[in-house]
């Protein structure tokens, strides 16, 4: 069976890189109110596509913040079920002028695929849906029971999935979800990532007079919003990247020793990894921790931008009236979103300089997961990557954060299998954004072959 | 002489206000393009009152941006030169709709003349005609010797007016500088602005990795430039205000005790200039130092605006690869904005966090000024002031900076006597701007007194 999909797949390798180059067209930008009606035509296309290759009850579910795709294809009696999750919307294509081609028009250069979205998730999406669309045409039917559910507000923190989840667990009854939104270690290792960072993303805002003020005229007598901001910022965390937040490493776990050994033995070199990928004179952070062992299980913080006052060109010397910034908090086991967004809260309440008010908004919050890889799941996931790359799948964890694995965890009580194809230089969430394509081929037949184990 | 003129001036009042009108209808905004040729309209308008009521060599200088207007009397054998200086170009009037009257169609309520430019500058522009005027009437003659100076570029820092004040210093040789652009201290308060401070305008650029990185990867490893720079500004100034270059204090020179001791009989309400024009719960700044000190002959640091990473709706979740802040330093006698930009490059480059490039772009740079009060120019302002007022002038500072005077300083080495007539509420730079009418009457008949007095 798993055979003559595989050879389906092979065989039309072109056409489902042009399909998704139709997906990627549609600028998708969860975040921007002007890209609502993308947003909908991208859930309309992908909905279309489930039907057309043969899933059921397919339906674009209409909700306060962007639509969700669901449909299902439940007929393998006795078979397990696999939830198949994806996202279809993107994050903002800006800043415009570094990319080399434009981020809605897919460009193809050295065996990769260019465009916003290509790898972050659409072209993982994509993979998802034609592996099923090669087993229907290979046998007629799927090997497994299968529930998909495509959300479009990944890159915003949105609340629709999380509530459809928590609403409809019954409805949504399956064994394990598959997740497709990460990458492999190194191109051509085999990967699986058994551990996630949670979040805590939020926007500080800062007021001060009543209205910006001449800096001549007020400077030494009006406060400074966005001085108190780069001041409260400046106490969040030392200069070796420990956040000074107290209790915040109160419920912090480390990971297992098998993990860490497993960790060393992997691939990395941080010298390549500084030069290649980060580009920067030296790597920051905590220096007791290796770099991996800092971006996957240690909690960071970050400041993501700080708006206010004037930053056109030349010199306006105005004292802003108010001015906020981004900050968020990646978070490892056992950390805790809502203890650790009241422990900011209070320490950001405590450190406010004079004159200033602050109100604090939360963009978004997720747990942080770890995954036991004694899972039979993962197990089949590790099979699977073997029959497709020949060579023994590495386990690693994420520094991202993707919400819905703890959320699959609490409401559904299934594990996840995160299975991605990504590679470390694809550029997610930045200028050009890419998928290298033999990787969107691997994990059409990865997923083929996990599917076809499960159904064994 | 100067009872004949004063009463021609009286007399004509009505005219004179009648005219200024016209002058007012000219919408000369000089940062928009699409009101060029308003700029030579006014211009014009200008050049030929100054035709009509005597003055010589007149002519409307042409420059690379927009032009200025000369004018000299020099028959006043023996007596000082007068150079007399005021801008007839005017701020944007947005935002329109908090306008009550339109801002080009100048309407008298209250006895205020409501319009854009009313008394930033024109206003005080066309006193000092209507005094010369006036002189000119009662006596065939000026009792001293005057050149006039006006610009079109002061609301946007153009150069046309420093440059030709450079190549020119022979031409506009003089013995003091009129400047009237400034304000009353309080209502029928005579007052003379002895004191400005100095400006550095810098931007500081910093860079860490070589693209945008997604947070939840890099976090942790990455150089963050947008959190370096809160790092630095938070390092620049201490809690209370105070700067904490090295050496920045260095040439800092206290005001005189009778200065300060003059300041404290001001009338001058902390609680309510708070309330009223700054509107914060707090007054910030030095503790050991009043509000008119910290903010007239105080240095202070400000920052304006902080551009990178992602500052649009909801979250986005980037390490930017690099920020850039504007940050600027007001200065106080004796500080060199040379030694201070120095100064301030070498502390900056001294706190540089691991992984962080940084460079300074310099906007603008300009010297503080003092005008000794024992001066006989000031003396014979302080006079004129106190037969117009009635009442003893009162010195002030102002936080700003009004760069030409400097220049005036340095490139012709003349004092300035900076007389202006505006009030406090008189909205300039914001809608509803006004001129109170019997100012601008009193600015008139200051200015003839003034000019009488030199010519004793």
């Amino acid at each position: 069976m798993s055979a003559s999909a595989i050879s389906f797949a092979k065989q039309n390798e072109k056409r489902f890189l042009e399909e998704l180059k139709e997906l990627l067209r549609i600028p998708s930008v969860s975040t921007l109110p002007e890209h609502r009606n993308d947003m909908e035509k991208a859930a309309n296309l992908v909905a279309n596509e489930l039907k057309r290759i043969g899933i059921e009850h397919v339906e674009v579910v209409q909700t306060e913040g962007h639509p969700l795709v669901y449909g299902d294809w439940l007929h393998a009696a006795g078979k397990p079920t696999v939830l198949i999750y994806a996202h279809y919307d993107v994050q903002p294509a800006d800043p415009l002028d570094e990319w080399l081609s434009p981020p809605f028009e897919p460009t193809e250069r050295n065996q990769n695929l260019y465009a916003r979205g290509a790898v972050d998730d659409k072209g993982q999406l994509w993979m998802q849906i034609k592996a099923l669309e090669s087993l229907f045409a290979a046998e007629g039917k799927l090997p497994v029971n299968v529930r998909l559910i495509f959300e479009g507000e990944e890159e915003t923190g949105g609340e629709a999935l999380e509530k459809f989840v928590h609403e409809h667990s019954e409805r949504l009854e399956s064994d394990v979800a598959l997740i497709c939104d990460t990458e492999l270690f190194a191109p051509n290792l085999p990967t699986l990532c058994v551990g996630l960072r949670g979040l805590v993303y939020t926007e500080i805002e800062a007021r001060g007079a009543a209205t910006d003020l001449h800096s001549g005229s007020y400077g030494g007598a009006a406060p400074n919003p966005l001085f108190a901001l780069c001041e409260i910022i400046s106490k969040l965390k030392d200069e070796d990247g420990r956040i000074c937040i107290p209790g915040f490493y109160d419920q912090w776990a480390s990971p297992t020793d098998d993990e860490l050994n497993a960790w060393k033995s992997l691939p990395f070199d941080e010298e390549h990894y500084r030069k290649t990928e980060v580009g920067s004179t030296v790597l920051t952070g905590e220096k007791d921790y290796p770099v991996l062992y800092r971006t996957w299980a240690r909690p960071t913080l970050e400041v993501h931008g700080m708006a206010g006052g004037f930053t056109g060109e030349g010199a306006k010397t105005v004292i802003p009236a108010k001015a906020s910034a981004k900050v968020s908090m990646r978070l490892v086991p056992n950390q805790n979103p809502d203890d650790i967004l009241e422990k900011f809260t209070r320490y950001l309440n405590s450190i406010v300089p004079k004159g200033i008010q602050v109100s604090i908004k939360v963009h978004s919050k997720g747990k942080p997961v770890v995954v036991s890889t004694d899972n039979d799941y993962i197990k089949a996931a590790n099979q699977a990557l073997r029959e497709v790359f020949q060579k023994e799948t590495v386990y690693i964890r994420s520094g991202g954060s993707i919400p819905i694995v703890e959320q699959f965890r609490s409401d559904l009580q299934i594990p996840s299998v995160l299975m991605g194809f990504g590679l470390p230089d694809d550029n997610i969430h930045a200028p050009n954004e890419k998928f290298h394509i033999p990787n969107f081929y691997k994990g059409i037949e990865s997923v083929v072959h996990f599917l076809t184990i499960l159904g064994r």
